[in-house]
C-alpha cells in the first residue's frame, strides 16, 4: 500500500541545487526553490521544489506546504507579468503511475498557450543557455 | 494582464457549502472542504478548496495554503488506502483558458488508474448516490 518510485540516485533536483549540475535556478528561499525546466509545457513553465529532499508531497511539513503555496503564487504573478498569461496551470505527480520521474517533490506551473491550454505531448528539450533567457525575462517582473 | 475567469453566480462551490445544492461532501475543517467529484477522472478523484470563495489560487491567505496542503495530504491518503492507489495526480486550474470551469480555487487530486495515469476526456457525470458510495470507501481509511 504506497505508491511506485522512479529511481534517482543522485537526486537530479538536490544536484542542481547543490549546483553539481547545471540548470536554471529563478528564485530560492529558505525552503523552496523555483526552476526553470527545459520541457516547456506553457508560457513560463516553472518547477517549484522543497530544498530539503522530499521523495512527494506526503513528506512535506507544515511550514513546507506554506512555503510552497507562497513560491506558487510568486511564480504564477510573474508568469501572467511576464507573458501576459490569461490562464495559469498547475500540476503535481506523485508516483511513476502519475508520470513522475524525478523522486523530489515538485508543482509544475505554466501559463497557457494563446488560444488556451498547455502542452502535454512532446516538447523540445531547452539548452540552458535557453531557460535563462526565460529567466531572465521573468525576473524583469519578479 | 490578469486571469481570464467562468462565470458562476451564484458560486457552485459556495452552493454544495451551503447546503442550497446536494453534492457529496467528504470532510471538512475550519478553512477547507474535500467533495468527490461527479466527474471521476481518477480512482478517489476528489476536490479540495476553501470554505471561503477565493476565485484562484492567487487569492488564497497563508493559512489557507498550509489547510489546503493539509487536506491534499490527507486526501491522497485516503485514496491509496482505500484504492491501493500506486500514483496521486495532482492538477489545479486557474482561468479559463486553463479549464477553470467553477470561479472559486480548486485543487484537482485522484489516484491513477490501474495501469497509471488519469482520464482527460469525456467520463460519465455520477449521481450523489454513486459518490456517496466512493465517500463511505473514502471515510473508512480516514
Amino acid at each position: 500500500m504506497s505508491l511506485l518510485m522512479p529511481i534517482g540516485d543522485p537526486c537530479a533536483f538536490c544536484d542542481y541545487l547543490a549546483g553539481n549540475r547545471p540548470y536554471t535556478l529563478l528564485t530560492r528561499d529558505n525552503l523552496t526553490a523555483t526552476l526553470v525546466t527545459r520541457e516547456q509545457r506553457g508560457q513560463g513553465h516553472l518547477l517549484i521544489i522543497p530544498i530539503e529532499h522530499r521523495p512527494t508531497i506526503l513528506e512535506l511539513t507544515p511550514e513546507e506546504d506554506a512555503a510552497m503555496m507562497k513560491s506558487l503564487r510568486h511564480a504564477a504573478k510573474m508568469i501572467i507579468s511576464a507573458f501576459k498569461a490569461e490562464g495559469i496551470a498547475v500540476w503535481q505527480n506523485n508516483g511513476t503511475p502519475a508520470f513522475q520521474r524525478i523522486p523530489h517533490a515538485h508543482f509544475h506551473i505554466a501559463g497557457t498557450f494563446p488560444g488556451g491550454g498547455t502542452e502535454h505531448g512532446k516538447v523540445p528539450e531547452l539548452s540552458i543557455d535557453e531557460t535563462d533567457v526565460l529567466a531572465k525575462l521573468l525576473l524583469a517582473h519578479k
